[in-house]
């Protein structure tokens, strides 16, 4: 059994049940606006991906998970956002291919993509404001969280092909890119659930940034099979990612590196090897080890099976990569 | 003076005085976010424009506009929905010049305008769940307008070059690409004032298909000097609008046209000229005035001088294309 299978069997029934329903109402809502979402989005959608978000949503609200429709709409709020953010970067990054599938922009070109990412944010808040407990709360808080994605992708933007990026500054940006639509997940069940929303907050941003490190070593160390998209593609739209600047303190041949020069995937390849020669993969790794670590050791006791549950939510996070 | 000045007078200076508030949020807003949003969205938002819709919004919401801090967050949402959208227009039509200034997407790129688009988007929900008075709702009308306004660019996208498209689908493309938030701007005023949505929502939907029905007209007829852009962009995208239909039915010439061979401007001057001279034009201008006597004999006797101040508004849609 995996990791996630795992929490999901920790989280019980309860949270078996809600994940399906967020399913079916994320189905409703792409089949709410006929062909034109259900075709691009809805694929989109149904391609599934680990559902971590709600999932994370689940456990914040509680274990056993009150089965409430409000959970239902705040995953599927939660869960919407996350696929409008992938259907606009497939946009940005002109990726063919996401979860070994084309990609919306890939199927329909770039406007049709943007539109279609910006009918799922929509759809996320006209969702949230139909929760019957504390809407003015949760709209609050993703509409935060997603001002931060955007703020998160405009940063990154703005360092592109900079490689005196600090560490300190690539962390952040990961915080804003992905740490905080986790914490969002976990401040909504918090809301929903009654539970102590600081600590769950704090909990989720570190296993987010763990999340978003190892998903750039996944970037230069993974094969193709394993991510469903080619390696290397952050050097070549000149996202500088951990892996990278801790290869730059190692490698002098890599200091020396511009990336706007690369072209090609063989070239792609060259730099992707002499990161990993450095050892930058193994130490970007072990950051992220450490900070889903700290996560986990940070969880006070809680009710019922909530922290065995979330300890192996940060497993999940982590196993994806081993 | 003009229309839009005759209304904010006959308004009173609570409007005007709303209107210079929203205007202050909306700086704020752009400040908040560090240079990035500051120097690609702040501009496009101080670029100005109309404010139609946050004039409507007040203007529903009752005359003289109580000057609530509640009508100017909603103001500044209902706008910056409105830019997001302009934002990623620009970026679908890949084009370059925007009330005579360069567009975010020729600034900064693609990738920058989309997450701008999305930043601004966010903001919206941000500031209008902050509304003290009914913000679920407000949310909720919204949300929906917003799914609505990016379900019409994808409904445009996919009749792109389709030559078939019938008036009433062009219509409601229209409805949806443009009257939607012209609606939303009114519902909002009604639900902060009080007043009777369903009545301004009509006369606001009516008046905003108005808008864009003079807008299509603009795109044939008006000069760059006068739309700040080239003329004829809708032709080059393959956007089929009421012009071009009507024009077809007069003339076979036009009617055998196949949009995806016009390349060059040279050329799409030659078709704006053709669609001119078969009178199409004026008939569409008729189209849309008619909307607009209509949406004004519709309008009820309403408390204080806010009919005056609505039937200016619409007489003020329609000046801008006399």
């Amino acid at each position: 059994m995996t990791a996630l299978a795992a929490v999901v069997d920790a989280g019980g029934a309860s949270v078996t049940r809600l994940l399906a329903r967020v399913e079916e109402r994320m189905a409703e809502i792409a089949e709410s606006h006929g062909a034109l979402l259900g075709r691009y989005a809805g694929d989109t959608m149904s391609a599934g991906g680990k559902r971590l978000r709600p999932l994370l949503l689940c456990l914040a609200a509680g274990v056993p998970t009150p089965e409430s429709e409000d959970i239902v709409r705040a995953g599927a709020a939660v869960e919407l956002v996350h696929a409008a953010t992938l259907v606009h970067d497939d946009v940005l990054d002109q990726a063919s291919m996401r979860r070994g599938r084309p990609t919306v922009v890939a199927r329909g070109g770039r406007a049709l993509a943007t539109s279609t990412g910006d009918l799922l944010f929509s759809r996320a808040f006209a969702e949230l404001a139909q929760v019957g407990a504390s809407p003015v709360e949760a709209v609050r808080i993703l509409a935060r969280a997603s001002a931060e994605l955007a703020s998160g992708e405009l940063m990154q933007r703005a360092d592109a092909y900079d490689l005196d990026v600090t560490v300190e500054r690539y962390q952040e940006r990961c915080r804003l890119k992905t740490a905080v639509l986790f914490r969002a997940a976990c401040e909504l069940g918090a809301l929903l659930g009654g539970g102590d929303s600081d600590v769950l907050a704090r909990f989720a941003e570190r296993i987010g940034i763990a999340f978003q490190i190892l998903d750039d070593v996944l970037d230069i160390a993974g094969s193709p099979d394993q991510t469903g998209k080619a390696r290397g593609t952050d050097l070549l739209d000149g996202t500088v990612t951990l892996p990278l600047i801790l290869a730059r303190q190692a490698d002098p041949l890599l200091a020396r590196l511009d990336l706007r020069a690369l072209s090609g995937q063989r070239e792609v390849e060259s730099v992707c090897a002499l990161i990993a020669a450095s050892g930058a993969l193994e130490r970007a790794r072990q950051e992220a080890l450490a900070l889903v670590a700290q996560a986990k050791a940070d969880l006070p006791r809680l009710p019922g099976r909530q922290r065995v549950a979330l300890e192996l939510v940060a497993d999940g996070v982590v196993e994806r990569y081993s």
